[in-house]
């Protein structure tokens, strides 16, 4: 009995991205067993890999936020601009099932690889643009930027109302996700038994913009369906229960959802069961009836304060209420890093063993091969200009005059 | 010339979820062209469905947030435990390529839907179950659960350091996001070109904790990859760049986002063209090189003070200065609508026409029918009774006997 291959096993990935967005894109694709090569600079780092907390590891190019996107992918570091590393890539997308690019609109055409005549070319080929505001909007954009234009960060408001960033580049990594399905519906199309030959590829256009827009949808419903906007619900829960929301306890907070009728009686019994005082009790279930938010809050606070997170996640829990202690990324990410997959990174000091994000789903068959660590800028670079059918003394041509280079020690 | 089919033209989607995410999924699939079955409770309406803002809506059960969602979707409404409406549910989930349920861990096995067996009966068929910690968890959860629990509160959190929660409920869409991706990528594997005929279905388990950890990789590279944490980062740019925030300027905020050299010298330049102080600009531009963060953005806030954010968006927009200002979801919303799909509410009063959300991307080949808009609870009950093999009397006498449902009226 043969093993079943990974998802995308055989098909090879060019991710010719910057920054958070496409690198995560291409690190989704190659999770699900694609080969993907990327393309650097020849003369220096993409802020991922030379920014970082660890002087060691940003030393090699290899900053912390570089290595949780980076494992499994191989590295050519190329100047696009230089006829010979033009040849070469134009092999490599030719050999390709998906060119993955988020350049400013327009600048992959000027150096060359219009995505229109690239499609033209290879009918295999899934070209996917990650742009900011969309292909026809030469505005630049960051995740900060994005965030404020699309009114994520007034969702995002803080107790006086006043707009907030959300802590984390979310809209990054969603564009990322969303360019993985683009691409993996290309890819379906493409392959799926068809009595047609294919005369083209296909360019597929995933912008931030509207990747913020469809995980805010929620947020939309109101104004676009019914004219109307929804109450900002920082403080509670989206439902907007009035026995939902964040309360202080003893050691910290403690987040719960009552959004159904048996959750909201479950902690009344669990607050009965710790002999909470029967007229706050009577008070707080009143409150609730009445839907008296502001009301049920405080005095759900006032009921909750006298024990730590620990207790009543655990009471909580067996009374079938939704809820958790608030914990700091690190607490999670210590639990999580148990199941994500392990890589090994080289460093002069010994290698280090680091998890790095898994695909974030499981499957009964195989999903992700076992992962190559993120490797410094051009480690490939040798390999893949000779695979790209240069010859020996062209490829040291190249990398003597700096047209593509390698890790130098 | 035949017209291209789009991605999952000719799949079927059974969609036997819950609330926001697993819908969200089954839209998605949707979107790309797959026939999505929703299945929904005989006796009542979902929540979304029943809450909303606009009573005409709700009390149709088409509440906005189904809407936003429901689009494309035919709907049977049947309870689950009646034998009938069982084999019913046999017959249609083996006609499926996909099923997608959010019920709690071993809940759909209690109903006698058993995945293992599901996928062994039928080896077409991609299950895929969403939930919130984990198959191996029956621990409830919400999306503010998971936010609290994932450390994405912590990360969002406030000026004074306190977690809050991201105002909308982004990990229920962010799970429905990798559900979709998680779908498409087991369809791939099964109607790619192989030797080898499939002899069982693929069971897929997203979880909202998983999405939420994939949705931050960013904020826990620190901890995992080198024991260090990130530092928060709200008030500004993920980047920690000196000259990126969120400021206050005659009419309202402004966010800017300077990561690279030229953008922080466009920023000067365009600060230098509005006649800006000589001091002032010196002092910034100081600030700035020592990388003095606080005192960056005191004097930048001072510089950019005296416009409106129109003016500094087409200032800054013209010096390459990724900025823009930050606005109301409903302002977003007005502006996307042009480009999102378009669907006719029917109304006792008058259709009502509206957009919903699209896939988010676009190609050069067609991706997304025309969608039919949203359907109450039980609409299609008959035919797909009828469909899936039952005889008109039985379907009269199970919707006589309450086993099914549709609209009254």
């Amino acid at each position: 009995m043969t093993s079943t291959p990974t998802p995308l096993a055989g098909l090879r990935v060019i991710d010719w991205t910057h920054v958070l967005a496409g690198p995560f894109a291409g690190y989704q694709l190659g999770l699900l067993g694609a080969e993907v090569i990327r393309i650097e600079r020849a003369d220096g780092d993409d802020m991922i890999r030379a920014k970082g907390l660890d002087a060691e590891l940003t030393a090699l190019g290899l900053g912390e936020t570089f290595v949780t996107q980076g494992a499994g992918k191989r590295s050519l570091a190329i100047d696009a601009r230089d006829p010979r590393a033009k040849q070469a890539l134009s092999e490599l997308i030719g050999s390709a099932d998906v060119l993955l690019e988020n350049f400013r609109p327009g600048k992959l055409a000027a150096l060359g690889f219009d995505p229109q005549q690239l499609i033209a070319r290879h009918p295999q080929l899934v070209v996917c643009s990650i742009t900011g505001f969309g292909p026809a909007s030469d505005r630049r954009a960051y995740d900060h930027v994005i965030q404020a234009a699309s009114g994520l960060m007034a969702a995002n408001a803080d107790r006086d109302g006043k707009p907030q960033r959300v802590g984390f580049p979310l809209v990054d990594y969603a564009v990322g996700q969303q360019a993985a399905l683009a691409v993996m519906s290309a890819l379906y199309r493409r392959d799926r038994p068809s009595g047609e030959a294919r005369t083209r590829g296909e360019w597929l256009q995933v912008s931030m913009m509207g990747a913020a827009l469809t995980l805010m949808a929620p947020t939309y419903a109101g104004p676009l369906v019914s004219g109307m906007e929804m109450p900002r619900s920082a403080s509670t829960a989206f439902s907007g229960s009035p026995l939902s929301g964040t309360f202080e306890v003893a050691d910290g907070q403690l987040a719960i959802v009552c959004n159904a009728a048996d959750q909201a009686k479950g902690l009344l019994n669990a607050l009965r069961e710790t002999g909470t005082d029967a007229s706050l009790l009577s008070s707080l279930h009143e409150a609730a009836e009445l839907r008296d938010v502001p009301r049920a809050q405080a005095l759900l606070g006032q009921a909750l304060g006298g024990r730590t997170t620990a207790e009543w996640d655990a009471l909580l829990t067996r009374h079938g209420v939704p809820a958790t202690p608030v914990v700091r990324p690190a607490q999670a990410a210590a639990q999580m890093a148990r199941d994500w997959p392990h890589v090994e990174l080289p460093l002069p000091n010994g290698a280090r063993r680091v998890p790095v994000p898994g695909i974030g789903f499981t499957s009964s068959e195989p999903l992700t091969p076992s992962l190559r660590a993120p490797v410094r800028r051009g480690a490939d670079t040798r390999r893949l200009l000779a695979e790209a059918g240069l010859e020996a003394s062209a490829i040291a041509a190249m990398l003597a005059d700096g047209a593509a280079s390698e890790p130098s020690d």
